[in-house]
């Protein structure tokens, strides 16, 4: 069995433990022979899935009573791998999540790192500097790169403090924040270990 | 007397506790006769400035060891205008500052609400959507728009109450972001207060 995060520019494959990483834009479905379970937010390639019967479109096994319609699959696929804990999904857009007893409790969504970056630099090219990843974000800033820091940063890893605790942080930028929070489970896996679950539950059904 | 506040896009003018704002790109200084006191971060109208004896730069009777060498004249401004306080100036970027006994203690840089929201539709086109100002940002969200508004705005608002008061709001975003806070003072003038103040010091040195 294969496990498979397709978004709007890789495709990540699970299998025996090991992920791999392939572009969305030369990815051919029809490579793969075995079982693929898959989450997708890539239009064009959603198409080309439902034409091959290995691919198993895993939107159809989620209980979206649970949820909201419009919310994120990947989102909710790490929210299926945790019981009991606040998740941060920090990739293009930060996406923080909080599940208790198995009951999702709602999240909010913040500007990933690349994307504020960005957007500082659209407000000012002045404000075109690098965050600065050793800043304490408990000071008020003296300079610029730490004011932008300290201004992107320390408001959404305190408001992610206060939501309690066990944090689980996933994502490519995941090693990044983690620093920055007290105590944190960095667990890149964490898409996959929701889809398995998600699919014992399905098969259990 | 005429206090004058230049940014990139337009030209606030101040006289007689009246403020007109003008277009920056069709302005011309040489239409005013009186003494005019400016701050400008307007690097092609600032050339032209200088041509004019009655325009004189504020930038000059700063003190800027209280400040930082890369720091927005406007942040200054506002700053100046505030001996004990935090000073949020939401414009294009929302700057928050804190005064104590006059001295400056730092602060940071957030993104402006319009280049937040632009943020957020560059991140994903399913994330083009207004915030929702109605929103209780105590709450977790359960649908898009209000995961954006609480991914934004609540971890800036908490953060800037838990700065300590008086809290000074200013900026053309003022208003909106206000209704956010449990105790606040809305100055649009705030910027013209921290010049009349600096022109002040300036000639009794």
């Amino acid at each position: 069995m294969i496990l498979c995060d397709i978004g709007n520019t890789s495709v990540d494959l699970f299998s025996e433990g090991k992920c791999t990483k392939f572009s969305a834009e030369s990815f051919d479905p029809a490579t793969l022979h075995d079982d693929v379970y898959y989450v997708s937010v890539n239009v064009s390639l959603n198409k080309h899935l439902r034409e091959h019967t290995n691919w198993h479109d895993l939107r159809e096994l989620i209980d979206w009573g649970k949820y909201y319609p419009t919310m994120g699959i990947d989102r909710i696929m790490v929210c299926e791998a945790v019981e009991d804990g606040v998740i941060v999904d920090a990739g293009s857009a930060i996406t923080v999540d909080v599940m208790r007893g198995g009951v999702y409790q709602g999240g909010f969504i913040s500007l990933g790192l690349r994307a504020a970056q960005e957007a500082y630099v659209r407000v000012s090219p002045a404000l075109d500097m690098s965050f600065n990843f050793e800043v304490d974000l408990a000071k008020m800033a003296k300079n610029t790169p730490d004011a932008l820091t300290v201004g992107f940063m320390a408001p959404l890893i305190e408001k992610i403090e206060r939501l309690g605790k066990p944090l689980y942080i996933t994502g490519g930028d995941a090693r990044l924040i983690s620093r920055f929070f007290s105590e944190a489970i960095v667990d890149e896996e964490l898409i996959f270990k929701g889809m398995t679950k998600l699919i014992e539950k399905g098969v259990k059904c």
